[in-house]
């Protein structure tokens, strides 16, 4: 713990290292990267401290008079408001199921909170509201309570969102990083890289033979598929900022395991891969709101794999690699041509605003 | 129902009356009076029904494997971040917290989103989170799940707080507006307008010979002395955006009955009157942050106002009137001179961001 370079600091301000290397918030602090988990870890979490942040997880799963309650919560900001397989409104939805999801949690109800800027178009706000209704109904949650803000012009980008879901967790069932065991055999639900790309080829007005659209969609069947089929599943996590690289560093680290998987295990549409070599992008990195992985019993990796794929989501699932004890808290991604390759998080983000 | 007058909607485009008046959102759609009231229901209502939404409560109860939890969410933009008596922070807590008392819930777990503008000075974040942090510790509450989000510069405004909060409700409790009655004793917690003026201070450079603190508290503690009272509690409402006008408003009309006030048995303190005046405010409508309203049996009323002045939040407060089944819908206020004046709800605000 040392002080910031601030001047003006508060009697008794202490910035926790290594935040003190950046007297500003970057916009790489909201990327998903090491930027982020640093501002998380040195702000929030040195304040915050409470036994369900520790978990590290999507979201909180609370004892409540023997109800399983899972808790968790996103905002969005993402930009474009609206864009090819989506908008802000669908993201703000699925988004929030899926961090329930990943909790091993049937979704039930959602929050709503709005941050509109003044002069926002109200059918703008109509149609976001449209698709967070069409949304809820696809993915079987109801709007529970809302608020609405609003703020002057030049003080806000549109319109923000934030969700909150509360869902139940079956009792017994616990599904977080600290479940995985060496030996697990790691799932992937689909293609990767979609989202991210669709919503840069808005932003530089690029344009592909086959479009590319978002593969933002609500995972929680597909999930429910697996704990149905009886696969015994340790840990569960979608792939949005950051990408599935980082989603796999974060889970490392969490349970002190090695990560090891297989470049060309993990399914790419040619579209998305053209598209990243053009804007110089690895789509490991790239953020999905449809995917996820699933940390499974390694005896039951076949199984599972055969459940994912019968799920209209996981028709291209893929069993992508393995824990072991061996580089304990680290990924190592064996690449196309043989070569072993440290999969590290970016430092900071290479699509902002991306959800 | 009439389309709006612009002519790129999309097909299909339906805005509900009487927001094809207004094309765009303005900042009076966010000040709690009674054009926000028509983008909720216009927009929000119409596109989300849900049975907990039509309740029109400050929080959802749901009932989830017979534990009774109650939800909520509000956003947290107000300007300046720092003002007398609190911040962004301690109202992002107290505000929710608040919002679960009102539905006689014990406040439990909250969640954090954060949206932060691009070059906020780190120390600023950190004094918002040590604030939350205390704030949390004094209503007894814990962080449970959080996110971070980073907009551009020029995108935002420092730091845009949200926070969803969850609750438990004793069973057999039902707190909301259809359950007030004629002949319910109206009873306020404490003196009104502090918050607001305090802001408006700050934002107007305004100096007072004795300096005006936001009321900002958290008054579950106040409640909690009512209920293990005995007291049978119809309904509870803090009085923020909108005042103990906007307030009262809601609940005639949510429970269509008529409600009959006192202007002299409402407590102002004398410099917050004297700002009002200054400024050509109504304290009636002017924010507050730590201040509630109790509908209760009127045999009760006595009883209710002797343990809620027996609470530290509560010592200044007052029976200030009635409800009846005269003037359903409406609330009718005898002034100081002895007149009969209608209370209405502001059309659109008269301090934007205070919350």
């Amino acid at each position: 713990m040392t002080t910031p370079p601030s001047e003006d600091r508060p009697p008794g301000f202490v910035c926790p290292l290594p935040l003190q290397q950046y007297s500003q918030v970057l916009l790489a602090h909201g990327g998903g990267g090491r930027l982020m988990h640093q501002l998380i870890d040195g702000i929030f979490l040195e304040a915050f401290r409470s036994p369900a942040l520790e978990n590290r997880h999507d979201g909180a799963v609370l004892d409540l008079q023997g109800a399983r309650i899972a808790f968790t919560t996103d905002s969005y900001v993402v930009r474009p408001l609206f864009f090819p397989g989506g908008d802000i409104g669908t993201l703000a939805v699925n988004g929030t199921v899926n961090d329930l999801a990943m909790c091993g949690a049937r979704p039930l109800y959602l929050s709503a909170g709005f941050i509109l800027e003044e002069g926002l178009p109200m059918e703008t706000l109509w149609r976001v509201a449209q698709s967070m209704r069409d949304a809820a109904r696809a993915a079987g949650v109801e709007f529970a309570t809302g608020d609405t803000k609003v703020v002057d012009r030049g003080k806000g980008d549109g319109v923000f969102v934030n969700t909150a879901g509360i869902g139940l967790v079956p009792q017994g069932l616990v599904i977080q990083p600290s479940q995985v065991r060496p030996g697990d055999a790691i799932l992937l639900s689909g293609d990767i890289g979609r989202h991210g790309i669709a919503i840069m080829a808005v932003r530089e007005g690029l344009e592909f033979e086959t479009p590319i659209a978002s593969d933002c969609a609500p995972v929680a069947g597909a999930v429910q598929a697996l704990l149905d089929g009886g696969i015994e599943v340790h840990c569960l996590r979608d792939l949005t900022r950051g990408g599935l690289a980082s989603a796999l560093v974060e889970i490392a680290t969490a349970a002190g395991c090695g990560i090891q998987i297989t470049e060309t295990a993990i399914p790419v549409h040619e579209a998305v891969r053209g598209a990243c070599e053009i804007l110089g992008f690895d789509p490991l990195y790239v953020a999905n709101e449809g995917r996820f992985v699933a940390f499974v019993a390694g005896r039951d990796a076949e199984r599972a794999l055969a459940l994912l794929r019968q799920h209209p989501l996981g028709r291209e699932a893929s069993l992508i690699g393995r824990t072991s004890e061996r580089d304990a808290g680290l990924v190592v991604l064996e690449s196309r041509i043989g070569a072993a390759r440290l999969v590290d998080m970016l430092s900071g983000e290479q699509l902002p605003r991306i959800c």
